[in-house]
């Protein structure tokens, strides 16, 4: 077999067996296939794509090329959530105590924040204490002791993808449909759950920029899952603005807390219901009506909260940190952004909203970057709200003073003022299933 | 600037600036883009493409990125003469010095064969003492004092072209119109002549498979170099059969000595005179009526072949074997292939029976392997002949009676007899200028 007559035959536009693909995968792997071999498949890729059943194969041998999570030794069914990325996305620290608290298992890896969009293991280091680079074992026990972990991601699981999508990053081949599920489910394949809900973001700064793009990549994920035996569902859910109205590692805690507690922003608290309810309903905890009041149930009555608290307990964070969030600490600098004029905010762009924050230090900007766990942004209007020439739009919170000038210069840019309230999005825009789109 | 962003650009359909290009070029030669990202370059550009300025830039760029053969010391004007690859193909020897009898001065520099085509370098070393590896100043010298000089490629000249080439080879690139048509012209740019006439071989075993492809091939050349300040014209030639009889070095001096004591084959006769009526029309030796009797004239009086006996005498080699080419040796071993039924010959594949005559040593399979100048085919019949069982259609002919065997399989693969004649294509099927196809 020759990498040579692969490149050919996509390039071509035809479908790769099984064996040239996990012949491929294992090769790129051990270093036998050099990259400028690969970055020429991914280009053509990019522009033939591949099948759901080529993807369903490629995503399998990426998940095989290293080490697995195995969790057949824990009781339970084991359930997973991922999303594909947001500014202002703390649904995970919400999502996953609810199902949780329900008997759910959750034996989560999370991704650390990079670029204009935050990660949830940095959101859970903001808690003093807490620790989220786990060891296989140490993770495991926690799992086994509280029902749920969630840990940095281990580098030896799915080294394939690894290499892969460190070579599309510097060849442009990141946004292929085929390759961003590939990557995406390959990671979740290895972290051995069994069923997962997926977070579709659609618009401003995430991968797909329209609903249909992000219909395509879900059905695509969710043809992989199905084909490796998973019980899986997708929610496209709407990224053109940030959601909830804080961003910035310590002040999305607090503002999971707050939603745990039952007094969240209305978006954020819908997506984080919906999420929880698609999980338990894949986790057949009742019908999709039940699974819905079960995941309200379990928040209002705090059970969620507890779970929370018992989590970042066993993974040495302090648990009054979560019951009393403003313990947190608040930065010492902070900056109110008057709107320069009245009228409704038309757009409040979630991509550049993202890197203020991280300007402010919330984020990183390179991975080596450090993170200001107090640093971020706090909405006082969304997108559709009035606003008076003068009136607060946002406070810029952050350590690091001389930051604040660039940050509210690149908020500024991504905020509009319109005489006309713009028209209103939904925020679930479509949910993908085995069955098809609904 | 980023190549990066480059990729994107082009992987998006964009046109990419002159300031893009030449950067790009530069970069990469002195190594500082990598391999990995030029190849998913070159695989966007295989998709999307490239304008005519673009891959005009683009080949500038290239030829720019080494030395180049400064001929603007040696008086008259300078033509050049391309082909882009067939079998049997021996009008470089025809041509050249019809057109160097004419008064226009040719410093041609000429590559090896490999695979199933030769190369006029191999064939102009089966005369005993020819050298056709000279210094550059050795090279100068034989064109200032006989007007005419035949090289190979010095590897010092484009060596952009030399990297990419090596790169497109090994990642399915290679048959890309506009980098084809970059790599055939930035080696001409660089050799400095004034005319250029390209001879765009179509069909079987070569890059352009179709007409109109090899048409669109010879149009991005000739719009090459007339942005680049050439008088250029192309003649798309059929290629689907061998040209001539002889297939083999020197068997191919022999048929093109014979060609220039006005006794060679129709189709080799033709397509000779074509293409340097061609040539001398660009050099301005008259209108184009002119130039064909030019042309005839000038193999009919003998000067051109005593313009090929000069050549070779100052390059080293035994003139008296130019003269009297069956003094070039008759290989040892020979095997008649006859037919294995009657009726007409419908098919001569040239790729197949360039490679059955490889097999016999006249060709190279790697660029290590050596050369045996003897060995060939004669073909006895070509398509559209009639042919009785049992009677000649070739002689392989070979100094490894080794090869015989699988020459000849190779061979009978290549060939096909039905009960109809063919119909009969063209030999020369259109001519490509500045002012368009004709």
């Amino acid at each position: 077999m020759r990498m040579y007559d692969i490149i050919i035959k996509k390039r071509g536009g035809g479908a790769l067996s099984e064996e040239e693909l996990r012949w491929m995968i294992t090769r790129y792997t051990e270093g036998d296939i050099p990259d400028y071999q690969m970055s020429a498949f991914l280009m053509a890729v990019y522009f033939q794509g591949m099948t759901d059943e080529e993807t369903a194969i490629l995503t399998d041998a990426m998940a095989r090329s290293g080490e697995s999570l195995d969790l057949s030794g824990i009781p339970g069914v084991k359930v997973d959530k991922h999303s594909t990325g947001g500014v202002g996305d703390k649904t995970t620290l919400i999502v996953t105590p609810i199902v949780a608290a329900c008997g759910c298992t959750v034996a989560k890896m999370s991704g650390r924040g990079l670029g204009h969009t935050g990660g949830t293991v940095d959101k859970l280091e903001s808690i003093p204490g807490m620790c989220a680079s786990l060891s296989r074992d140490k993770f495991l026990d926690v799992v086994r002791r509280t029902g749920i972990a969630v840990t940095g991601q281990s580098p030896d699981l799915a080294p394939a993808d690894k290499k892969l999508y460190a070579l599309r990053d510097v060849t442009a081949t990141v946004d292929s449909i085929p390759l961003i599920a590939a990557s995406i489910m390959s990671k979740k394949l290895v972290a051995g759950s069994d069923c997962i809900v997926l977070d579709v973001k659609t618009g401003s700064g995430t991968f797909m920029k329209t609903v249909e793009d992000s219909v395509c990549l879900a059905e695509k994920m969710v043809a992989i899952g199905v084909h490796n035996g998973k019980k899986i569902a997708a929610l496209i859910t709407n990224m053109d603005i940030p959601l909830g109205y804080q961003i910035g590692n310590a002040l999305e805690v607090e503002e999971a807390v707050r939603t745990l507690r039952g007094q969240g922003p209305d978006d954020l608290t819908e997506v984080s219901l919906a999420l929880a309810a698609q999980l338990l309903f894949l986790a057949e905890k009742g019908d999709m009506d039940d699974c819905r009041k079960l995941a309200r149930d379990t928040l209002d009555s705090g059970a969620a909260l507890e779970k929370l608290v018992a989590m970042v307990e066993a993974q040495g964070g302090d648990g009054t940190c979560v019951r009393h969030p403003e313990k947190l600490g608040r930065a010492p600098f902070a900056m109110e952004v008057k709107a320069e004029t009245g009228g409704y905010i038309t757009k409040m762009d979630s991509a550049g909203i993202g890197i203020a924050a991280m300007l402010l230090g919330a984020g990183r900007e390179t991975k080596e970057s450090e993170i200001d766990p107090l640093a971020g942004i706090i909405l006082s209007k969304k997108t559709g709200d009035s606003v008076k020439k003068g009136e607060t739009v946002a406070t810029l919170l952050t350590s690091d003073e001389t930051r604040l000038d660039a940050a509210k210069e690149r908020f500024l840019e991504s905020v509009a003022i319109g005489q006309a309230a713009p028209e209103k999005k939904p925020l679930i825009y479509a949910r993908v299933t085995e069955r098809g789109v609904e």
